[in-house]
């Protein structure tokens, strides 16, 4: 019986011939990752077991993202330790403040994980690297520490959805609205720990950033991964994100899926048919096309987070808000995923166009999108948001409402002070 | 018996020939106050006092810049009252996040303030629009909630300080280090309710971002005021930055010390003598000239503020920071005063230098200064800050420490990861 992608890999990590669905095995880390809010958990429970020190001095990541610049004493506290920490292994792979960026924009953006990988980051949205071809998943602070100290991990083998992409999407719709979409359809379990596998003809009509925002966004149907079969897109990426530290050679292993692979169901997305699309409070399956959505007035406009801080995310914004004033008392607050993406914005002159336009351009951080700070909501405000999740309270108080979009509609709506169709602009 | 400058414009806006210090009298407004901290508080003792209206709906300024973007629920809460507010009473100068900045930095980039002015803020630091040749001063929300509905307020004449500035600063002393100079000097206490004015040969020597800083710190030295003598270059300043409102017309009026006006001391102040200077922890009076400052390891320099977040502020960093990297694992924090300010530093090529060097680049906000957000202090940790006060536990945890000085020793400290002399760079 072949394997899928996520086996292919996995089973290679274990150092098995082959694996099945539902098979415990235990394999190997290439990197083992965790932020502000998971690391201090993790080092201490590394500490209590006794661990002298991590597996490869390499191969552990400590990104501090979510609360920094530090929002309060416990976020300082707790970046303190990772540092600290970080310093005392002589990690070379800990960002600080100033160099970082949102772990799931940096890892990809350092060349820090290529295809074949098998990553895990105690944090939920690691799924993301899925996007080059590794199997990367979510853990708990607890896993973290053992995967720290012994470079290895036990799971359970998915089993997997085929999602056979066809079409070309049209001109404001992105990997977002595609993802979307697929949580619409099938729920925020329809994938329920199982591996969501993309590959077909439209794949090459999805840049890096599209198959990154989607492969985030995985774990939003419950999938212990998301992952992209490697075109000649992903090498090219690859290719021009390759790390530069000399210790840190990466070997790239590219794993298609076997042809008799067993997949539970199959899908297949003709991806120009897919419109903008909205998830309503207060789940991301709550989707609508941007048609159905009606006349929603909005407080905020919320665009970056590890799901649409990357490049593209914010050329579409600056191509929208050129030359345009955003709504009145409206805030619109742009966070890009890295200081190398801020940088770029800069240069290209985005972030003359987003000040300009009535906008702030965040240093990167987490913060509003888990409700962290820098963009918080009150009671009975209203906010589009590129991010990833509209759970009740997310952004802010439990009487607040989220809209998560593409940044092409979040930008749209920004102008417009209410939901918007960025086609008719 | 003659006048000092701020007694003059008191008894102008009283409706007296002349008043004397320590005489009660009730003035009329041009300029009330209120951030996102002090508003709120406003508002509702305003709306307690069964006010219909504010007395001047062009008169009335709000700014929520202490925490924002909203740092959380509660920031969320009073931004959206303020705002509320400002639509409900149809507040012209009311700046949504996107248009403002911190409210000292703006107002006078905005032209809200000019020579002649009378000005109630409820914020301490008030007191920086003395350097256009204002009277203006700190209040109590009770106090700013009667300002907005009456257009007056209770005063008790201050006796005042002259400080007669003579020479020329060197290339790296600034206003900042006059400033900390003269409260080393002083004392935190020195000027108790009293003025401190600032006149003599030297003020041609002083940009309006020098006078900005110094009349900013006056209240660090206790005093109920700080004020310039108005010259070419605060009527340059002014002409520049007119308030483009055509409902907003401004007098500019020009009051000098009687020749016979009474003043409880004296100083010269030569500026050529001047050092580069730092306030030790915990009082702005502990100071020290960069020469005696010793071997101070530091984690975080901060650089902004409505005390030093001007253009020559960032200008210096600039110049400092310029092909350089801040030290290993310190955080180079850099926030404008203003929206304007930030895009200047875009267009300049600023911000791509503080980025390249290792800093962030923040949105305007006064969080890191009072402990808000945006670069909070951990145990043990010790920042060198361009504000205004280092209180114990001002920028965080109790047992932080906070060095103030200049932008051109913080830059210049951000560099080495110790506190250092810009001219030794």
């Amino acid at each position: 019986m072949g394997m899928t992608m996520t086996q292919k890999i996995l089973a290679a990590h274990a150092g098995l011939k082959e694996v099945k669905a539902g098979q415990f095995i235990e394999a190997d880390l290439d990197i083992v990752l965790a932020n502000d809010i998971t690391g201090p958990v993790a080092i201490k429970e590394f500490n209590k077991m006794g661990a002298k020190g991590v597996f490869d001095k390499n191969k552990v990541v400590l990104v501090p993202d979510h609360f920094t610049p530090n929002k309060d004493i416990k976020a300082a506290e707790q970046c303190k330790m990772l540092r600290e920490f970080a310093v005392d292994q002589e990690i070379e792979n800990y960002f600080e403040v100033g160099e970082m960026g949102i772990e799931h924009a940096l890892l990809p953006e350092k060349g820090l994980v290529v295809a074949g990988d098998a990553v895990i980051g105690a944090d939920s949205h690691t799924c993301t690297y899925g996007a080059l071809g590794a199997f990367a998943t979510g853990i708990g602070s607890t896993d973290m520490a053992a995967g720290m100290a012994r470079g290895k991990a036990w799971f359970k083998v998915p089993s997997a959805i085929k999602f056979e992409l066809i079409g070309k999407p049209t001109k404001w719709v992105s990997g977002k609205d595609v993802i979307l979409h697929i949580i619409g359809m099938i729920g925020v379990d329809g994938a329920l720990y199982k591996s969501m596998e993309f590959m077909g003809s439209g794949l090459k009509n999805l840049s890096m950033d599209d198959r990154l925002a989607m492969a985030n966004m995985a774990i939003e149907a419950g999938a212990k991964n998301g992952i992209f079969m490697v075109d000649d897109i992903t090498k090219e990426y690859m290719k021009e994100h390759k790390n530069k530290n000399k210790a840190f050679k990466k070997k790239i292993k590219i794993y298609a899926p076997d042809e008799d692979a067993v997949y539970d169901e199959t899908y297949v997305i003709d991806l120009a048919k897919i419109r903008p699309t909205v998830a309503f409070p207060h789940l991301p399956e709550n989707t609508k096309t941007i048609d159905e959505v009606g006349d929603i007035k909005i407080d905020q406009v919320v665009i970056g987070s590890c799901t649409n801080g990357r490049m593209e995310d914010m050329e579409v914004t600056a191509k929208i808000l050129k030359g345009k004033k955003v709504a009145k008392n409206l805030r619109l607050i742009i966070f890009p995923g890295t200081q190398q993406i801020y940088l770029d914005c800069v240069k290209k002159g985005y972030a003359e166009i987003f000040v300009k336009a009535g906008a702030v351009f965040s240093t990167p951080t987490c913060g509003p999108c888990l409700g962290g700070h820098m963009g918080i909501l009150a009671a009975g405000e209203r906010a589009v948001a590129t991010t990833n999740r509209n759970f009740v309270g997310r952004m802010g108080h439990v009487d607040s409402e989220i809209y998560l979009a593409s940044p092409a509609v979040a930008a749209a709506s920004a102008i417009a002070g209410k939901i918007f169709n960025p086609e008719k602009l």
